[in-house]
């Protein structure tokens, strides 16, 4: 597998990835799929995000700032983006955290065709139901393998599952990859993880094979983060430079640096 | 003209520029202004919309990530500063991409006096009833001349049209600016659209001829941009560049670059 | 007083601090928080606000961008927290613009037990009953003496006050702080007050002394700052820098530099 190659189709085809997510990470949301060489667009009013998904690539859906109206343009943007057979990624920010974000993700997994659930490991956890001790929008403690759990979420799903970590998971009935790419500084600041299902978002808006285009996703990620982190000082000096990283990763260096295992 | 006169009138008056922007470039619109040594408040609650308004030197609505209680707020606002005699730019983020833009960018436009309509060839285009090919909030392609085009929005709606592009171009039924200064990197990064209408409510709030404030916000802007190039690695790096470029942008620099015709 | 101990159970204790705060500087106030190697937390849905602030370590409200909505969710999650004996900051973010930030400032200070309330001079003066003359969020002039008037407004809400500016103040019944660290770039950038209340948050979340943890949360912020100017080229570097220096800053570095009276 060469990831490069799932790089290159982004910036050739320049997918419109309509965004539905947080107040918090969403400048860097649009910002990451920017620098990819895709569009971003955002729109969350209840009376534009189906038009507005309709004209995408893919949708991306966050939780990470969610409320009850959040949720209803999720809703309206997630079936007609179904409809007109646009990939649905869905970040599944803080679920473990409240029976509030615990209801609303059981419900946007019900009441749309979600293709890409992605979370950390214990936002998986909780969706697949395990019992997960968690604590804000950072990954929790789970008792049993991760990728067991993630494929029993895969299965009763119907989606791929992607499980971002020190090794990125990526698995559905059919497919496994493990990603080795990233750097611990991607855990020091804020966004990052946003960023990743932004990223899935836009490989999987320009390609067509949905597991293998995510594994590709967050190994570029993974790479530009490795690049970031050997020229930064600190968290906030990361965070720029992985744009810029990405914004000029080349296929030699995706080539020469990924681990994946598939 | 003297670019620089203008930017010095920003830097004396300190004007305050109300916001009610979108959650994706909110603190770059208001991090913009603060450079400028001008002072920023977002403020979108109906309650004190008007309130805000009327403390203000300028106003700046852009419906980036609208809604129909958004909408509520700018028009508020808008009639409190009609009313105060201050005055209004409009960005109008995204107009052509779904019909609920357009509608309410209409509503805005017939409902409030908008002094300077702001936007991209396409979002111009659309908003003077051409039919425009637009995907998202990046600009689409027109095929008519661009200052036809913004010289009938001008005639219409009796205001300053701005268009943003490689070529600025500002327009009313007086006078044409064209201004030539500005980066390719800018359409590179998430912002520097929506920055781009917050400079002008800046200059605006600071000098009474509309037409050359704005031009000249675009000019220095456009300046501070070809500087951050100069030194940036990459798109991000460009933009906390273009802050601090702006931000110590002087006298001399702005008369030696400035690229405007008039 | 030795900051350095307070910043150290910060790192240890890793507090979670649940804000709801404003649009403008969200990201920044999770991330300052992030890189104090504490957990941000942002919710403000109504329907989960007290489950997360029942789960965190201190509350932080920041009225900014305020609206009828989050207030109530600012009530919702205060409630829970003095229930829980969970501490509560409130920034008043441009307290003194409009009568409808006043209001809902009182409000939230009759409702809720709020343990510090964090403002620049005028948006202090004014909740104190001072009359001041303030434009938008930034600080404006007042004639009493700063300490006297944080004196009263803390005996009257029998809370800590903690005044930001070029010398912080914080007090209450039984101590009083002043901290001379910090640059005055923090007032060139957007965020930094912002920011400061997040600190406190954080600092309060670890530790028991709420008066000397607030002060040694303004202090660490002000060292890191002054460590920040000294690399800066502008303000927008300033920013990045100021994460990155309070993510590195260590014991030495705060005990050299730390210029606290009590």
């Amino acid at each position: 597998m060469d990831c490069a190659l799932f790089l290159e189709k982004v910036r050739e085809k320049k997918p419109l990835v309509h965004h539905i997510t947080n107040w918090v990470t969403i400048y860097d949301c649009a910002n990451i799929v920017k620098v990819l060489g895709a569009a971003p667009v955002m729109a969350h009013a209840c009376q534009e995000a189906a038009d507005m998904a309709a004209l995408s690539s893919s949708l991306v859906l966050n939780i990470g700032t969610l409320t009850e109206e959040l949720i209803e343009a999720m809703k309206i943007a997630g079936r007609k983006a179904n409809e007109k057979k646009i990939p649905v990624v869905l970040d599944v920010c803080g679920a473990g955290a409240t029976p509030f974000r615990d209801k609303k993700s059981f419900e946007l997994l019900d009441e749309i065709k979600v293709d890409v659930v992605k979370g950390n490991v214990s936002e998986i956890a909780r969706l697949a139901g395990e019992k997960v001790i968690t604590r804000g929008v950072d990954a929790g403690s789970v008792d049993k393998d991760i990728v067991d759990i993630a494929a029993s979420l895969a299965a009763a799903r119907k989606c791929l599952v992607a499980v971002t970590g020190q090794t990125d998971i990526v698995i559905n009935s059919k497919a496994l990859y493990k990603v080795y790419n990233g750097h611990e500084m991607m855990s020091k600041v804020v966004g990052t993880g946003c960023m990743a299902a932004s990223v899935i978002g836009a490989f999987a808006g320009a390609n067509k094979d949905l597991a293998a285009a995510t594994a590709a996703g967050l190994c570029c990620l993974g790479i530009a983060a490795e690049g970031a982190a050997e020229q930064a000082r600190g968290p906030a000096a990361f965070k720029e430079l992985l744009f810029d990283s990405l914004f000029s990763l080349d296929a030699r260096t995706v080539k020469t640096r990924q681990k994946i295992a598939c």
